[in-house]
């Protein structure tokens, strides 16, 4: 299976590309904004395209040409404006499915955030982006596509331990990214997982 | 019929809420948010009540209670930042959705913006606005409520003419407050209009 990472400069976006690097079932297309983050890749073997998710849809579908499966990571990052989160977080994952579905890669799996599904769970500073997700995940659901949404807790660099918790409600707690990685592979490769969405915590 | 106007102290939302006043087949309640507006609503005999679209569905649901249809004219104005925009213009409408099918109010007439179902023809400086409206279309398209989108111009406080094109794709141009809410009265009160989402600019 050819597996596209899209925003394969992030923290879980590297991580995720670097696994299937290294998954002889698999292909990765590392799937870039800038120029240089697709030379980095290049030069660590690692088929690397650009696609701007402010682009068009048409633009992201040669990006996608060949690909079976899509993996967003991609996030509009902290430090950046609300009109980012809206145009990266939703538009942006709206127009990569809209690509998707005309290049014909069927499988979608969507890093989503803890509870994004639960307005009362949202926490006051991060509204605005828990609503861009929750709409994002909304149209995937509705896409066609077949969808897997992972709701990760708050990320961690901390090393994974192999051992997570995933729920349609968990309490609010804490994952190394490393764990989400693991997860997100096995929600590429496991048909019983699609159309599934839920809550991914570290267990005890 | 018993109309909802939400967003009762905006432009279009004030005229809107006047026409219906001045019209004896319907009943008019204004949604405001704060309680200076509604007093003043009350001072002029017409029925205002609280709704905060940053608020929960539960309090939107008491503010459309008896209510049979809904006119949703509220925007987050564009002074506001693009957290305003997500949480208002999208959250905000799919609230009131939400709460309008919970309470029966089956009607639901969108003031929309010119083109939001294009992002060709989003400007570049409104397109967080544009993709906020955009959402709120389609999460009324599939919401169940016999609905109605209308998609103006550029608006201006010129005296209607009451003269208007309407089309799936019209080019970019003006028509003033006056006549959308003619339209939006039409709308609500023709059951034809149900399912039908539409550009309206001033005809020449």
């Amino acid at each position: 299976m050819q597996v596209a990472v899209v925003g394969a400069n992030g923290k879980i976006g590297q991580q995720l590309v670097e696994l299937l690097q290294d998954n002889a079932e698999h292909e990765v297309v590392a799937l870039v904004r800038k120029e240089e983050q697709q030379q980095q890749w290049q030069e660590k073997g690692v088929e690397a395209r650009l696609a701007d998710l402010e682009g068009t849809v048409a633009q992201l579908e040669d990006a996608l040409a060949g690909v079976d499966a899509v993996a967003f990571t991609a996030g509009s990052g902290g430090n950046s404006g609300d009109d980012k989160t809206l145009l990266v977080d939703l538009d942006g994952a709206v127009k990569t499915m809209e690509a998707a579905q005309a290049t014909g890669a069927k499988r979608f799996v969507m890093v989503s955030a803890w509870q994004s599904n639960n307005r009362e769970n949202w926490a006051d500073e991060l509204k605005p982006y828990y609503a861009a997700k929750h709409y994002a995940d909304r149209e995937l659901m509705r896409s066609g596509l077949e969808w897997t949404i992972v709701r990760p807790g708050a990320l961690t660099d901390d090393k994974g331990t192999g051992r997570v918790d995933i729920g349609e409600h968990l309490p609010a707690g804490k994952i190394p990214r490393e764990d989400v990685v693991h997860v997100l592979l096995g929600c590429l490769t496991t048909d019983g997982m699609v159309g599934k969405a839920f809550d991914v915590m570290s267990a005890d």
